[in-house]
């Protein structure tokens, strides 16, 4: 088969009739399916059903040190928490505040700190003429909805295979004051699914920033969230606290991590892992705020995931569930458009994501026609800084919600439609 | 009996002589009790139990209208837990959102969300010289210590037994607009117990502000909290919202209750109750912080507490657990302190306290004598502004927490100290 880009003009309108035939036919099914957002699936969240019966009798709702967790206290989190948390954190216990039932929450609360107080004795960012933020794109919606929240200018860098381009990165940070951090999901990206290599975490760390209060939010969301079980199929990450140590920047990460993706989404534990320094604030600034945060249900996540390899093995039952669908999505696209060309797409180890790049100023088209056909994706443009891929390109891919038959109708309507959005750019 | 003040002062170093030696023997004894928190009680708490069971099974997670709590989503609540928090907000389940699992969150990230952006069109407060906010007094002591975090001048006006001095609150509304709020526990009031009366609630509905954004903050943490069952043994309190629609201020007062003091501390469902517009901006602003909160838990109360009938029978068990303790407390005071005179204290319906106000300049030194005695009291002036008690009089007790055999030894405990420190002031 010929790439549409090297057909002729005839031969691209009589393909580009035939499919929006398909297309029509594919409407009149009147479809209701789904590939937006980073849901687990109702065969994922029967996993995690006995965490519900976890915490049931009076004994279960103590602490390994006496405290009743039905009462009030522990604003930092039970030192059990805490060490579950750390696995996910990749760091000590010590190091470790528990918190509520979102990361994406706790991200938010430490930025809204560090906008209303400043940090370890910065100025409140609220206070000054500009902030801005390096936001690696395509990356996480919800990421640049918080910076967008606060006013901040969003800066987009773009995302390699190894994580951000750091050369501009690096750029960035050292001549302007008013970029106080980053955004980073550093492993299993949303939604490209790159993990940031040694040598970017190491360039991260050390690198020299004009602001002193610059921040990595470091939101490790899919830590443990490997598509395969074979060590050598699973991406390693470097812990960034440990490299800005080595580096002299202790207090340049905040890392959250949560179990929304492991347990149950909306109904999990998130934490934070930062440096003592950090963590001191947070606890101080945080105890005007709480009096602390559901200890009876941290309780049942440690008594349901025990440790790192309760954990693992857990994981492994969400990649059994998983893993299919990624390999569907990758058989789907690889047969539909290979040949097409001008398509392109990642074949992630782990996470929730597919990042679909359509030929250039197609997204929005795809988008809107897969809506047509009863399949909703991610909003084109969600990936980027408010809303804007300067390509319109970029498509997120969610396989992980719709049962492998639902996925399989969505991935054949999605094919159709970005051909015949192809087809309709081509034609001009 | 005759009061100490009418004592000679012989007379009264004997007295003195005789007390420091029953201090001594209680202090001999090595007791560890405490009245400082108002925290329930193991009783209390083992009335909950089966909340713990409430949601264990595939069907037990799902919503009335089928949406499955284990998965993300539903930013403002069940409807079914809308219902259940109405009653304890006094309202209609379409003004109320629910949230996380402390009403101490919900208020202070209502004051942030002020603090950053203003709300409903007026300047963030962040950006003003100036902020100040009515603190009725004595009052609650993370109250203060949330305005405190925000650096917002706080200006005490005396509680009466109808609630805030009103001529005083119209006085300080009416002139200046950096006045943007006032902190009200309406109901049983911590730590005084009163109830607001009708008239007070409708002159803060009604009253003259300064500032356009003028807000209440209306903690009903106490709002079905009676220590007797019988109707005419309780306190009433007018629906604030109702009398602000009224007088045509509705967007004047963010009302909240949690479950914290029904079911578990730190475990229970908060919610906030607004106008359309107020509760439609928090949303908007709340959709940036989180996707949902913990769905799973607000099932639980729901299926647990079920509805006003409910609650009411559920609240009637804690009553009959907390009344002999409050029963004691009054009954301790008027046997050790009626005939010496100086002191006075309140004999709440409700709530979780009694308020106790020494002779003038006492209060720091019967916290400390009760210290040095094992018996933990609330900080002397934490129920004041910046901790400052200008008469040095008030103490919070609370009876909650221990069991009635101990809270039997710490009144006892707390007597003598009372009656020492007396004699040492008058001493001089």
């Amino acid at each position: 088969m010929t790439a549409y880009a090297q057909r002729g003009h005839e031969e691209l309108q009589k393909i580009k009739d035939r499919l929006e035939e398909e297309h029509a036919a594919i409407k009149a099914r009147g479809l209701a399916l789904n590939m937006a957002r980073g849901k687990p699936s109702k065969a994922q969240l029967d996993l995690s059903m006995p965490l519900l019966s976890a915490v049931t009798s009076l004994e279960e709702c103590a602490a390994a040190n006496g405290t009743d967790c039905r009462n009030y206290g522990v604003v930092d989190g039970l030192p059990e928490a805490k060490k579950l948390m750390a696995v996910l954190l990749d760091d000590e216990p010590d190091n470790v505040i528990v918190l509520g039932n979102a990361s994406l929450n706790a991200m938010y609360d430490a930025m809204a700190r560090c906008w209303m107080f400043g940090t370890l004795d910065s100025a409140p960012w609220c206070e000054l003429d500009s902030v801005k933020w390096i936001c690696p794109s395509p990356g996480y919606d919800r990421h640049f909805a918080v910076t967008e929240e606060f006013g901040i200018q969003m800066i987009p860098v773009p995302m390699t295979a190894e994580g951000p381009d750091m050369d501009e990165v690096e750029r960035i940070v050292a001549s302007d004051v008013s970029v106080k951090g980053i955004w980073c999901v550093p492993k299993y990206a949303n939604p490209t699914g790159a993990t940031y290599s040694d040598k970017t975490v190491r360039r991260l760390a050390a690198m020299e920033c004009a602001a002193e209060d610059f921040r990595i939010f470091w939101d490790n969301a899919y830590g443990v969230h490997h598509l395969f079980d074979e060590e050598a199929e699973q991406d390693r990450l470097l812990d960034i606290a440990a490299a800005c140590r080595e580096a002299g920047t202790p207090d340049r990460p905040f890392k959250f991590a949560s179990t929304s993706k492991i347990t149950f989404p909306g109904a999990g534990i998130s934490a934070m892992a930062s440096s003592p320094a950090n963590l001191a604030e947070a606890k101080r600034r945080m105890s005007a705020q709480t009096i602390g945060h559901d200890k009876l249900n941290q309780l049942r996540h440690v008594r349901f995931l025990r440790d790192a390899e309760g954990i693992a093995a857990h994981m492994s039952k969400h990649a059994a569930i998983l893993r299919p669908k990624f390999e569907l999505v990758d058989a789907k696209l690889q047969e539909g458009l290979a040949e097409v060309g001008g398509c392109s797409w990642s074949t992630p180890r782990g996470g929730y994501f597919v990042s679909f790049d359509a030929p250039d100023g197609c997204a929005k088209r795809i988008v809107a026609l897969a809506k047509e056909a009863g399949v909703t994706l991610t909003r084109a443009g969600a990936t980027y800084p408010y809303g804007l891929d300067p390509r319109d390109s970029n498509i997120r891919i969610a396989p992980s919600l719709p049962p492998i038959e639902e996925l399989e109708e969505a991935l054949d309507a999605f094919v159709v439609c970005v051909k015949l959005a192809y087809a309709e750019k081509l034609l001009g």
